[in-house]
């Protein structure tokens, strides 16, 4: 099977979320890292090169190079498909340049800094026909699969009620000089600090589980840390489309806390409970019966959960299998494409423009019903 | 010791918390069961007298009766105590009674029907100088008393986040015909189901662990299963008086739940967590250390926790145990007054009329803020 | 329903199981202490008698006088059963001449000092016809229950591998002139320490759960505190009459263990597991299907599990409640003799003379494979 | 930095721990494979390189030939390490000849068929200077290294009492003619079944962990299936080097287990757990404080644990990662070979020849006292 020659925006030295994506493309032999533009300092650009082993004539100084050079290169040689790992406010032009000129795009989440920039690469990724995966991660775990499978197949009946959450600690204390650099910093991150950072997987990963869509919501949005300026807490009461309710909790001042991202969801016959400290686990807890514990990597899964593991039960996978679940998935969408095969469905369940378009409706309407007396405020309408 | 002598109201045949009651008060040999008004019917009352091996001549036809035939009689012989063990709308009246003819009065949560007959109920109580104690089971476990202690020595530093919730699933159906009965018929349960029920236990553990009071609240109230009469499930925000926020979550119509209340709170240092289904372990997770995890029984407990532990570590105590550490303090309480001792004060740390009241004062804003489509409502203003 | 009157020996100021044979006694309203000699000093007996609020006439000097003097008191009012909680030396001889004069006895393990008085009691018990328990607490557990009917069953299949183990650290260090007092001391324990303490409950633990015999072993037993007297510490492999094999853990130097008795069984559909610190929850685990989550209080239960609990499943019930059932079905045992009954079939599900033989015969056993340098000994015969 | 040229012998269709091996070789991108000798049929072999991208002129029919062949390429193209991940009987004889030709060598466990050939290997590799690294993937996880930190450090006094357990069911039933294939046939799997393949991992890990020595052991060893033709069980008590004692469980026919490694060590001032089930988290328990729970990636952990880590705390990392680390520590062991530097004390934290050749003695001291009525046996003595 042939891999995908990738090219890389961003994931320079010192980027913790580019090291993630080279290792996620390179897990299952899909892709072959070959260029990138990795900082906005060549400099530095290079040094990551050399010691990714890269050829030194496919390192860019900037985003623009490497799509135009790229773009001329004899099509056995070219890049396919470009990682975009930027922080927010470097995601909407190179995202927009790169599908305009014949890459595939896979961008870091939230998809881009506001709401307007995302409803306009929607536009562009459909005339394009380009694809776009959207890295959240937590639905990439088999478990995260199989809860959306199990709830799709009416196993837990009509949908009740929903309680996601996202805690974490490291903004306790006033990090802005280190590592929390953009993602404090309105100018870079949006109008939105934790509801971006992490809201925004929550919120994805309540959609994707349920199928629902949240309506209304309700939010206490607060900047916990003086002088902070972007929120760092949340708790936001939903509304869902089906009349169900829920409630989503993110933090990240909670001390103590690492990245427990945990799903509850009940229906009118039982309730099923997964977390990323457990992440191979999810529970099915039922009315009248003994709740169950199901487990990836065993034989009474869904297809879904396991087309996305790679070794038996007992053999725990965990945040970077995830993360490859989705390099992995996208990789055989644009592979089938390729070679004019009808890709299988389990390939497709990758987020995308949709996701990324409803993550940027969440985080706007979140951040405004922070800011208003009114109990509760409609989700930003968007036709996705 | 001597023992106090114990009369019930309610608890007759049928009843689950009649037993739990009867069950709390023998445990540590600090009561004597000597008579009882246990049903409406009397026929039904003396056939819990018989089971429970009781003197046939103190069965009362009704708490009246109870009350004021026990008054007559010789100090050294008299009931001491009247367990009140009635549905909601039977509490207020009973209870001031048996105040009023000079007998201390142990109260079912929530104190009264409404909040106004709970500042009724702590004018009268105030003004006989007869004890009153409130079984919020909850803040009975040692673990629970360990997590409070652990705040007020400001291990966590300032509070700034917590969650609690309190999740069951048996009312997820139509059960109103059976065991559901007077808990969803607002005539006898007051204006609150599930917030009633459950609710306030989650809101008294929040404002017993933390310290704080709560000061707004915005409450999402539901009544998710057709026909109900009164609430089944709630998401509330919550504001504290030191500016901490939080949330809290009850609902019985979790399919699959049990009876899990769980508590986390985070301060600037840490965090703490304490959940029924492991009530033996308190954790406390540190910023930048290993977490913590306490157990009941251990010698590096506080005073309180000890206190109301039987048992070595490793020897698990439950429910019954944290409603018996109710009864047991305020046995000794009682005891203390009567030797005219200084009680100690782990003694002392039991529920009241002060929690009762605002219990009430939680139940009345919170289902006025389901109501409401303002999105901060204060907590009813009452000087506890 | 009458109480049963209830009289002690041993259990004076400064016993541990002395206050929780207590406890366990009056939870379910079945006893009632009215007597004792808790001490072999008059005025320590009179001490724990007064803190009992018991009648000083029948608080006793010695076993003898209690036994002697009750037994002339008119039936309506003699004691009706002897729990003897005394250090092993001093078992035999009161339940003999309780047993011998008209008494049930209940009685803590180990049964007695030797095998050889143990087949003695049972002649005795035997021929007097009254009824003795011995109170293995650990069976007492729903849960356990639970796990022996799923087993006896054939859920599992046949039974293939046991583990069983019973880990403990209070002995870790030179404890010997504190608690750990008699327990140390081969006059008063016996010719074992750990595997007579603690060894004998996961011995009768694996052979009431399974419904097997062990019939061949070998150990490892270990005196790891210098100058220790008798083992702190063992393992050994088992050989069960099916041919079965397991492996019994019991050690008093895991430093920073607490008292995690877990139980472990595996047939040819699956494996079951339950361990004291998650007391209210059996998992089982199938070939290839989801691990299943049993809780006590559960309707789908077995009518063991169901018959010795009493609260509502997520009610935690724990170390005092098992035992307080091994207590309340010996009353429902003796209760319905006394009105010429058919006992309940669950009443009877309470560890006896049988169990305190083979508990005996265990130790004896094991204690002469920890020294012998032969690889495999029979377990010795006894009848039972 | 400069990737390893890869090459592999075995790994080809439907091998499972060949994937494996690819994958972990691949995490780090410290490899890259260029070549490899599949399987016994050149025709599977070219299968599994065109699967996997790879210059079919690189494909052999035979690992001899891909041994010889790439001697004679350029120094800077011929492959550099050489992975081999057949069946036990083909392990010495690839190998040697490895190492003879200039290759490195990751080597699969069992070391080799017997412990003759590992004595033999381990002469060989001395004497030709290349390295060999051996694929004890549980000592890769950074708590395990933690653990092994800890007691090295001294945290836990003298170690007292150790128990490992590798409990699996996948052989519960007569599945030799599908997957258990050579795992269950002495010609290839060598003299023991579930010793050799699960019981050398927990042999490895404990004497890894404690730093300690098993000196005597005592093995009952099962043959549970009907007509399996090795043991699939096993249960031993072990002697140590250092006084303390253990106990180390086995089996593959613990129906319902899927591959929970657990490891417990006790020494004078406290315990520490390990389990794969929850592998990011390492608990350590006191004699007389709480107990601590240490989780990847925090950076209150040992050099060795940060080392083998990739995300932060709370990103959990799994089975693949502690295989990938495997790898990776191996490439810098190599990488600072080349570079005539000195490698970093935490990459040369991977098992080798030595491991493999108490792994081979401990497979036949324990298939040997498995028939033996003699208590104990001395592990077979070897110089390492």
């Amino acid at each position: 099977m042939k891999k995908l020659r990738l090219g890389m925006i961003g994931g320079g030295p010192g980027s913790f979320i580019g090291a993630i994506h080279r290792i996620a493309a390179r897990m299952d032999n899909r892709y072959e890292l070959v260029g990138g533009a990795f900082s906005s300092s060549l400099e530095k650009s290079l040094e990551t090169g050399k010691e990714l082993d890269l050829n030194e004539n496919r390192i860019y100084p900037s985003y623009q190079e490497l799509i135009l050079q790229e773009k001329e290169k004899p099509a056995n040689e070219r890049i396919q498909v470009i990682a975009i790992v930027t922080p927010n406010h470097l995601h909407f032009e190179p995202a927009k340049m790169a599908l305009e000129n014949g890459f595939h795009v896979v961008l870091d989440k939230p998809m881009t800094l506001s709401l307007a920039e995302a409803l306009a690469l929607k536009v562009i990724q459909e005339k394009t026909g380009n694809l776009l995966c959207l890295t959240h991660t937590y639905t990439g775990y088999p478990m995260v699969k199989e809860a959306k499978q199990q709830i799709a197949a009416g196993k837990l009946g009509k949908i009740r009620k929903v309680y996601v959450e996202y805690p974490q600690g490291w903004l306790s204390t006033a990090v802005e000089s280190k590592q929390a650099d953009w993602r404090t910093d309105p100018s870079k991150s949006g109008i939105a600090g934790a509801m971006g950072d992490i809201g925004t997987h929550a919120f994805n990963l309540v959609e994707y589980v349920t199928g629902l869509r949240v309506q209304k919501l309700c939010a206490d949005i607060n900047i916990v840390i003086e002088n902070r300026r972007l929120d760092d807490d949340g708790a936001v009461l939903l509304k869902f489309d089906n009349g169900a309710s829920g409630v989503l909790m993110a933090t990240q001042i909670a001390a103590g806390e690492e990245n427990n991202v945990k799903i509850r969801v009940y229906g009118e016959k039982g309730g099923l409970e997964w977390q990323q400290v457990d992440a191979n686990t999810l529970t099915i807890k039922w009315l009248d019966e003994p709740a169950q514990t199901l487990r990836t990597g065993s034989g009474y899964l869904s297809s879904f959960a396991q087309h996305n593991t790679r070794t038996p039960s007992g053999h725990p996978e965990g945040y970077l299998e995830a993360f490859a679940n989705i390099y992995k998935n996208f990789a055989e969408h644009i592979l089938a494409i390729q070679n004019q095969a009808e890709p299988k469905k389990e390939s497709l369940d990758y987020p995308g423009i949709e996701e990324g378009v409803r993550g940027m409706a969440f985080i706007e309407t979140v951040i405004a019903s922070g800011k208003s007396s009114e109990k509760w405020l409609d989700l930003l309408k968007v036709e996705c």
